[in-house]
């Protein structure tokens, strides 16, 4: 067992502040892994502040993790002591199910086990602790090659906001000149642009704010279209093979689906705590539209999303924080304000003591 | 020129009376048949009332017709006098864009010719008038050969209904072994569940009421669920590949999706009048599950759905009416007292004279 310095929060508002947290020694599979840089996600606000079900407390967030391997335990081959690494959304899953053998591990029949706030099916229920800590300790399946060519604070968001947008624009098959709007401009939506860019689309933005059309194109994008505007809106009707909607927050979805072309789905990713508008299914019907879901990606789905993104050059644009940052960039966060995600520099964790 | 004898509608509220209507002489690519039965479509009584969009008057509705070909054009190969024949919802589409190339004329860019009720971008927009009547003159590219071991009454419903659920079926890809749900037991309903046993499926009935239930099994369904059991729909979660849901009146969707298994889909066909319920994008997300419609089928799909019901001896349950019946017909319909589908017999349109 070792000690890992973190921040956890003790209740829905308590905030975050510093603890410790125990980390088991690694098993023969396992990879123990010093974290250098974690991701601050909104999931892990909505966690921390317990607005999805009941959280468990204390809860130490983060589940987009980068770091060096430390340790390895006797079987693993994979990964050697000093390897650059990451860890996302899940450190297991059931093992045996259909999708954790298809390499579909997010949609593990029996529930994945999240990096953080899951009881830990191997370990008599011990819930899962996440990457705003100094270490971990995780199965080496579970576990992602960080190519040395990317700046590992930069590539952090990569695990959760690079792999939630690359699956569904992956699964859909987008090609070189395929068009793909991407609603919202955040964490996500950011991420969205630049790879399906790196895929060779033709990309539309769909965004609320005027003030946010410059940074659309200073993204990548190659058209932006303010979504309150109905004729511009009208204008890009029937164009678009697939949507990536990003918004976390009720809105109209009629107007993004008939901007899809024969056969085209709107991939939603947000879940809205509040409930959505209804479809109009003669949309759908009309030309055969889709309008989807899609969770994170499988772990080979991840490493095939960190090797493209290294060989495309694509990070996220990131604001690097300390530990003692954390619960102003929660505020911030829920304001919108961050261009376009915060990364924890986990040293700070220990500078903190 | 040559005169038809017909039942059309007047004006929303006159019902259906008898009429004559002029049909062209074939041109060189046309094929002229015949009338001997034609289906009656819910659609029809939507047309006829003037409950989708404004009627254009006089309407002879009609779009499931069954005959044999009396003349045809001099470039006319496919198709020789006294072969039994077929014309679905379209007698014609742009033959240009990009759908209509890829042999999908029902997603036409520039708009389908619907065989009622839609002005003929070929002749000055004179409005098509459809199946209610003695004979049809169609362009050889919108007839489908009806094979002759079938009953030709009982195979007019699938130039409709049949390729309506036979489409999405197709296109999902369902084959031997899948699990697929229907929802609703009418005309559509009736030959989804025919088809999708025919593919070797796995067949769940949803219906809403428990005297359907024995038909359902009757037909060939292996499970029935009555959809206001919320019991007996949580049994079925995560169980069914595709659902096909045939119900044009709102309702509520998620508990439908819910059964639906990883990467499953929805397929709505029905278009009800009022708005539907809405979707929870959690139950998308978390299985990658998709809602989508889907519009009768192309040319090429209608005839391999035909071919397909021959090969595997699927036909409508019908029930055979003549001219003078249409309007009790209609009145049927709309009380859902049909099992499952009224056909025409054209040959009582001249009897009535």
């Amino acid at each position: 067992m070792s000690i890992a310095h973190a921040y956890a929060a003790t209740s829905a508002s308590s905030g975050l502040g510093r603890t410790t947290v125990e980390r088991r020694e690694p098993e023969d599979d396992d990879v123990e892994i010093a974290i250098e840089y974690c991701g601050l996600c909104h999931s892990d606000v909505h966690a921390a502040r317990s607005e999805w079900g009941t959280a468990r407390y204390p809860l130490v967030p983060g589940h987009e993790i980068v770091g060096r391997v430390t340790r390895v335990g006797a079987s693993v081959t994979s990964f050697a002591v000093g390897a650059r690494v990451g860890v996302g959304c899940m450190v297991d899953s059931c093992r045996e199910c259909g999708s954790c053998a298809e390499g579909l591990e997010q949609y593990c029949v029996n529930g994945m086990t999240a990096t953080y706030g899951t009881p830990d099916r191997r370990r008599d229920g011990e819930v899962t602790q996440g990457g705003y800590s100094t270490s971990i300790v995780v199965n080496e399946g579970y576990v992602l090659r960080i190519p040395e060519s990317m700046d590992p604070a930069a590539a952090a968001p990569l695990l959760c906001a690079g792999i939630t947008t690359f699956s569904p624009l992956n699964h859909f098959g987008v090609e070189k000149g395929d068009a793909v709007g991407v609603v919202g401009l955040g964490g996500l939506g950011h991420l969205a642009v630049k790879i399906a860019k790196a895929m060779g689309a033709e990309v539309t933005v769909f965004t609320t704010s005027s003030g946010k059309m410059d940074a659309a194109r200073e993204l990548g994008a190659d058209h932006v279209v303010l979504s309150r505007d109905a004729d511009a809106m009208a204008a890009v009707s029937n164009t678009l093979d697939v949507v990536i909607d990003t918004v976390a927050a009720p809105h109209e979805l009629n107007p993004l689906i008939r901007a899809l072309r024969l056969d085209g789905a709107l991939f939603q990713l947000g879940l809205p705590a509040d409930p959505m508008p209804a479809v109009d299914p003669g949309l759908l019907v009309r030309k055969r539209r889709k309008y989807a879901g899609s969770l994170i990606g499988g772990i080979a789905e991840t490493q095939e999303m960190l090797d493209f993104c290294a060989e495309h050059q694509v990070a996220s644009d990131i604001e690097l924080v300390s530990a003692d940052q954390l619960n102003s960039a929660y505020d911030r966060m829920v304001a919108g304000d961050v261009k376009y995600r915060f990364v924890l520099d986990a040293g700070s964790l220990k500078e903190d003591l």
